[in-house]
């Protein structure tokens, strides 16, 4: 007899919240969980954590005290069916003679994307899918980003007041939100490869863009700078090498950032400086799935435009700075309301006296 | 022996909900609710309906269908020392012969303010005050502002996207906020004594500013409109006769407002057109004890720097509109973020896809 419908979810949900404790570590792979279940009892938990080690349902049966023969798989994401550093986890699990497999969500992967499945099932394993789907499509969302358009996931990151503002008119900001939004800001970096923030971010504010937990060493995310005169003071924080940092700029000019270590990576310009799709490629070749925008206006404003934003998570301080102060988005030619940019799947919480909105980009008909 | 705090508290919230039935009609004077209780029982409950008529403590003594003596009243409100209208409360309660009377705040009144409280001890009464004080003060919130500043309580209302812009560049804002929100904007003006806009909002939008309410005839606030030019429409919704309106300005020449029986009010000017501070105290001088501001950024502006501004209630729609938009504050020269205004005693709730962010305003060390 099948389990209920109940009794997958549950699993399912145990194998979602394996996957979440490597959030942010398997890059460029995505985060998954596994569990593997006989007679109504989870006999392994696995997860896949970092990119070259063993993935998720391997980890599991690795774990395995007893014959895994008869079992049932829940993983998170459809088992891959190539040889990647490891081997393909769909033969792994024929091999062990499970019964059955259920999935979360299907390897967005186009040269996987369902063929995971087929071998299972042509191996004769029954497979289910679409169990707890949205939170499972959740998990890698990075990924599906990076594996289908080649560029990480962008996230734009605001602190801003009630009625918008970003800082006061002289440029001062410290401190917009309060003590608990700017923690949710090191856990989010934790969770990134990348951070990004305009030249005038670093000088107006010398940000480290470290992701500081305080509870033991974190892994910082690389720092992207943009920068087209190049006028960085070296003494910047964000040259402390306590994170690799890169330098984008359209600059032809030598640099004695460079002379310093710092990578500086020439490319073509667009409508206002750095060319953001063609900088967004470039962090896709290097394997960096999930970038975090943290300022400055310029910056946002570029990448609205060109509809290069897939998430806003916008930190609102319940204070009015009023509007000679500087706004987090600049102009974007909207003439009517259902031009907008409308966020999707929203999570909203309260951070101390700050709410943090977080949603999906849905461009409107501009 | 006396009843125990929980007790005190149960019977004050019954009085609170009372009091809350009648909010928005009482005006001038404050919403009141009062439960005369025996052995631990109500036994009779009453709240003040209008001005002019019973007060809340003798609404409940009137439906006592027991003898009053030995009763515990629980008032929200000090017990009036001083004949309006009506007799005064704290006789009527000494009259009773009530035993107790337990209060949930003092009368800023300065006539009242203790003299209710002094009547009852004089007549040997035991009196408690302060209890659920906050929830109690909250309600006269507006008679309070009135009665001391002779002005009503002013309150913002924002609907505003999450970049803090209320129309994208050519004034187009049908709708930043969704059904919900709208419908709460509605149930706002019906507690509302009256409504500010300006003539750009009523030339733009052409709105009506009726509390409709779906549930029978709303009492509608009185409508207050702005104008240095007197270029209103004279067809303007706002001029439809449904409620009164009233247009302040400071020019001179005739209208044919007038002549269509439009009142023109017209008064000295401020920093922009006409003197918010010098229009406020003749709204309180006609008893309005509560405005609801409705926009634009012109008279919102002009009210937040004068520090006039003493509650906003802002809906946040999940929107970007962009930094071409329409703000909803202008500039308030804030040069660092200690100067800025800040919100406290903050409500939050989700209505629809939308927030709302209210609180009192805390202006800052500018």
């Amino acid at each position: 007899m099948a389990p209920s419908r109940s009794t997958d979810l549950r699993f399912m949900e145990k194998a979602v919240e394996l996957a979440n404790r490597a959030v942010g570590d398997t890059s460029p792979n995505p985060p998954v969980g596994c569990v593997l279940v006989k007679d109504d009892r989870i006999v392994a938990e696995g997860w896949h954590k970092r990119a070259g080690e063993a993935h998720a349902e391997v980890d599991a049966l690795a774990k395995l005290e007893t014959p895994s023969k008869g079992c049932t798989a829940y993983v998170t994401l459809e088992p891959c069916s190539i040889s990647g550093r490891t081997g393909p986890c769909s033969q792994a699990l024929i091999d062990a003679d499970v019964e059955r497999v259920v999935v979360g969500v299907l390897d967005p992967n186009p040269k996987v994307n369902g063929n995971g499945i087929a071998a299972l099932r042509n191996a004769g394993i029954k497979v289910e899918t679409g169990v707890l789907e949205s939170e499972c499509r959740q998990l890698i969302a990075a990924f599906t980003t990076w594996i289908t358009l080649g560029r990480p996931l962008v996230t734009l990151k605001i602190a801003s007041s009630l009625d918008g503002r970003i800082a006061t008119e002289s440029g001062h900001s410290q401190w917009v939100t309060g003590e608990s939004a700017r923690m949710r800001v090191h856990q989010m970096r934790d969770q990134m490869d990348a951070i990004l923030v305009g030249a005038q971010t670093v000088r107006a504010d010398n940000p480290s863009l470290t992701a500081r937990l305080g509870d033991g060493p974190s892994r910082h995310p690389v720092r992207i700078i943009l920068s087209n005169s190049l006028n960085l003071p070296t003494h910047s924080k964000i040259f402390d090498k306590q994170a690799p940092t890169l330098v984008f700029t359209t600059n032809n000019e030598p640099t004695e950032l460079e002379r310093d270590g710092v990578e500086v990576i020439r490319i073509e310009g667009g409508d206002s400086g750095v060319s953001m799709a063609a900088m967004l490629q470039i962090l896709g070749k290097r394997q960096l799935t999930s970038l975090l925008v943290e300022g400055g206006q310029n910056v946002a404003t570029a990448l609205l435009k060109q509809e290069l934003v897939d998430r806003i998570c916008c930190f609102v301080s319940p204070k009015v700075i009023g509007g000679d102060g500087i706004g987090w988005a600049g102009p974007l030619a909207f003439r009517t309301m259902d031009e907008v940019i409308t966020l999707s799947h929203l999570e909203i919480c309260q951070l101390g006296d700050d709410l943090c909105i977080e949603g999906n980009c849905v461009y409107g008909n501009s």
